[in-house]
């Protein structure tokens, strides 16, 4: 008998988890440069590695008082909701539809974003520090000595530097929602505690990836509350609608074959998470949660990358009847 | 508009050749094990290694003089064929069907098959010791102290060691038809040269995999000419019809698509070729050409590997009708 489409991805999702379990290596030190390229980028699987910025003066330094007293009045950009989903699927309750919702992005004082963290503001709103535009360099200059410029195994290995190092500081009312980023990603967790949910590439098919006309939150001018309000004109932008921690198999059936991989990374453990895994990532700490995350530009010619354009073509296209390869949807194609 | 299945592999195919060209990198002189796993495993493109055995023994010595006097009467497996095709597709012209033709496989010392490379045996046929069973060390190991037992930065770069090191020595009457192999290929060519016709593994599409019953070549009892005979009962074994050289573009119309690298391989240069690449290999040389290659387990974590086995599915099952991935097909499934 002559499988169907969607016979040949479910068993592709099957293969892969039996051949590759849960396993995730943890590294008990730093790895040399050809272990790490060998053991985790090559094979694309993730890893824990252990001691990896114990020498970092913002293992201990960064308190919320030394990040006031060095950040001080600094202008910095912070991503507000009303429900801590940024860039997520989002049902708008007044008009009924769903977005791809975006934060409503306000520029304040690096020490009332502290506040906020802190609970001295009362706030209805989430506040999250989660810019991805190389934020360390461009609005939190004055920390970067306390980090590494670049992770020196792992860019000896990939034979290049980070394309941008992020800062992240937010807290449980935060959530990242289920995507994918074509960048292989060193990411350091300095306080708190951060779970990612992680899919492998493979299981693109379970995804329901689709297109969403953008909204972005806005104060509404009398009440002040955060409103979504469609982009115009409107925009598409491909993302995952699923919440990967309580799926709706009814709207979402193909997802019931995707088997996530769970990892709680603890303060002072840096996460590889490799080019195009799907994540979703949860935060837990008093007083805020801080990570710097590194992205390098992954391999863009070994079969991973062009492969995930033909899963597109055959699973929202061939399948769903949904174009998303075409250039009019590639507005957010570095990071969905 | 929607695409159809056909479509998304011909925009895949593309893709691939525009992103990739026809670049092939050469190393001047041996890489690091780093340099090598990032330049060319990693991204899963061939390369040529310049200098990289010119310390054998093997490169001065391996004269038909020194080999006949080192190897003598020592008896050895040859491959036989009346057109120099084994292990192809081919169409038998007592019956008008076409069968997966394996070679008559005859044991013979070897100072017999060097007199028939250098023409004193007055064959019709094509004699080419090609077993790739790890051949170095079962059938020549007088031999072996004149080649390196692994090659170094590969085996470090991989973290392993060769499966398989096998001999290789024909001439330009023998070739080997278009397959793929499950293997990191260091492939060092001693005598002569070696033209290698490759093709990426994104372009499995193009290549008409289908399934045919196995045949051996067998001396006729009365003429002691080769005759391809049926194996009973019959053997399935897919592998590809294509002559890469001269395609039937009617028969095998998605070979239009795919685009070849040619590259030659000259006498003390090594070939890099990546795990599951597509190759068809010519060769020409005074006297006989001669090769030993080593085989190196592929990674089966990233997306490569898994992949291919969706390609099946969708191309021969969904698309043609023939379903390659049941175990019943799995008897060459190491080479194919
Ligand atoms: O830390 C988070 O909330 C998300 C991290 C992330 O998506 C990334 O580093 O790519
Ligand atoms: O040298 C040849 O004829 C074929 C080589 C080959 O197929 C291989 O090394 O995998």
């Amino acid at each position: 008998m002559q499988p169907t489409i969607e016979e040949s991805f479910v068993r592709y999702v099957k293969e892969y988890q039996e051949m590759c379990g849960s396993y995730v290596h943890v590294y008990q030190k730093p790895p040399t440069p050809l272990e790490f390229l060998r053991t985790s980028v090559h094979p694309n699987r993730p890893a824990i590695i252990k001691g990896a910025f114990d020498d970092w003066p913002a293992r201990t330094k960064w308190t919320n008082q030394y990040l006031r007293s060095t950040m001080g009045k600094v202008p910095i950009t912070v991503a507000i909701t009303p429900n801590g989903y940024a860039d997520a699927v989002t049902l708008d309750k007044i008009t009924g539809k769903e977005y791809f919702a975006m934060p409503y992005e306000k520029v304040m004082p690096f020490d009332r974003f502290i506040d906020t963290i802190e609970g001295k503001e009362n706030s209805p709103n989430k506040h999250y520090i989660s810019l991805q535009n190389g934020s360390l360099p461009a609005e939190f200059s004055p920390l970067e000595k306390d980090v590494a410029p670049h992770i020196d195994w792992c860019s000896e290995a990939l034979g290049k530097q980070p394309d941008a190092v992020n800062f992240w500081f937010g807290d449980s009312g935060s959530t990242t929602s289920l995507h994918k980023d074509p960048y292989e990603n060193c990411y350091a967790v300095i306080r708190g505690e951060k779970t990612f949910v992680l899919f492998p590439p493979s299981e693109y098919y379970c995804m329901h990836e689709s297109i969403y006309p953008g909204a972005v939150y806005e104060p509404n001018s009398t009440t002040g509350s955060l409103e979504l309000v469609p982009i115009h004109p409107p925009t598409k932008t491909p993302w995952i609608p699923v919440d990967p921690l309580s799926p709706d198999y009814t709207r979402f059936p193909r997802f019931r074959h995707a088997k996530p991989l769970i990892i709680t990374v603890q303060e002072g453990d840096m996460l590889y998470l490799p080019a195009l895994w799907f994540h979703h990532v949860l935060q837990n700490g008093d007083q805020g949660v801080i990570a710097i995350n590194y992205w390098y530009d992954m391999e863009y010619t070994n079969s991973l990358f062009p492969t995930m354009g033909l899963f597109r073509d055959l699973v929202a296209g061939v399948l769903d009847g949904t174009n998303l390869h075409s250039s009019d949807s590639d507005k957010n194609s570095d990071s969905e």
